[in-house]
């Protein structure tokens, strides 16, 4: 019976996210949904995205929270348009929600638009949103048994950016049984090693992320 | 009708929980809902706090992951009973995922039973699993604005453990912030700073989980 309201609940989120995939196609916006658990540094890695851009693309933002507005305002300062979504207590952005709010951003004049998702390595990755990709952070802090307990948000996102990678010294994080775990979930997955506090990697990720928007059909 | 869906759900589990605590408290079990988000470190304070303990208490442990069993391996070799729930794709442990395994491990000879949770800031703050307190755990590598994005487990938890406390001076994190945060949420928290990799706090956690065993009515 459960399972069944799960399935039902999962089916009608992805009518409406191919709906809304096909509204941002015919704008041509290319949309990421930006995935991590709580504290890996979402919010940073955008900051980091928008500053080392510049403007050569135009960036938009969906904040997906349970409450607050931090993240949107952080956002906001970087001349950035932005929209703050409070889910109230859901663990995860849904495709309805992404609908509600779609009409406040400038979607015309958007070239690429990062849906960050709840801080949340589990429920986000069931639910699709109408983006393009799905991108995954984790924070070297987090250790590095994650994959093999989270499989299922690896195996669906095509890049994974390893953040904090400053931090590394300082923990018994073993990086390569992660990029071997996260490669044996999903050999296509794309890694960057990425800090936000040192810039490290950030020219790295923002080229590919050029890439991937210059290719959107 | 999806809130109503949510909302049997959750009556449900709790009358399954409230079964599974007559059975805890007709045994003497005093049982914590051990709860953070991905790689906050439950299980480095579960190994932590079996090796202060050292047999003063007979401690027992459930491990819930989504998939793997690598945390309950690290209770094993402990000489501490365990069992591990692997929920498949569930991002909380329910009471009657509880109920299932409770009579694999030996209730009548354990005096505290962490039932450790999935990793997940959110939802294992909803579903009572028929503990007598829930604790949640923080890195400090999370950052300090996790209480007010998160405020269901801060207001639901009786001690909230900040691990990591080393990483503090290679991080941004206003530790300050975080306390008066989770304060505001929830006046009655108890606090504790500590470390797995120094050792530091690990003591005053346990003087504390001393006294809670002991007071069990």
């Amino acid at each position: 019976m459960k399972v069944k309201v799960v399935a039902n609940i999962l089916e009608a989120n992805d009518r409406l996210a191919a709906e809304n995939q096909k509204i941002f196609d015919e704008l041509g916006v290319f949309v990421i949904n930006l995935m991590s658990g709580p504290g890996a540094g979402k919010t940073s890695v955008l900051e980091s995205t928008i500053k080392e851009v510049n403007g050569k693309i135009k960036i938009g933002v969906i904040e997906g929270d349970i409450a607050g507005d931090d993240d949107a305002r952080r956002i906001e300062i970087l001349n950035t348009p932005v929209v703050q979504i409070n889910t109230g207590g859901a663990c995860h952005l849904d495709a309805n929600m992404i609908r509600v709010v779609m009409d406040d951003l400038p979607l015309k004049d958007i070239d690429l638009l990062f849906i960050e998702n709840v801080g949340n390595l589990v429920c986000p990755a069931e639910f699709n949103v109408g983006e393009d990709i799905k991108v995954m952070l984790l924070s070297i802090a987090e250790g590095h048994d994650k994959p093999l307990k989270y499989p299922l948000m690896f195996q669906t996102s095509s890049a994974l950016i390893l953040n904090k990678i400053d931090l590394l010294p300082y923990t018994n994080a073993d990086i390569n049984k992660i990029k071997k775990d996260a490669l044996s979930l999903n050999p296509k997955l794309k890694i960057f090693e990425v800090s936000c506090k040192t810039g490290e990697g950030i020219s790295e990720w923002v080229n590919w992320l050029y890439s991937m928007v210059n290719n959107k059909p």
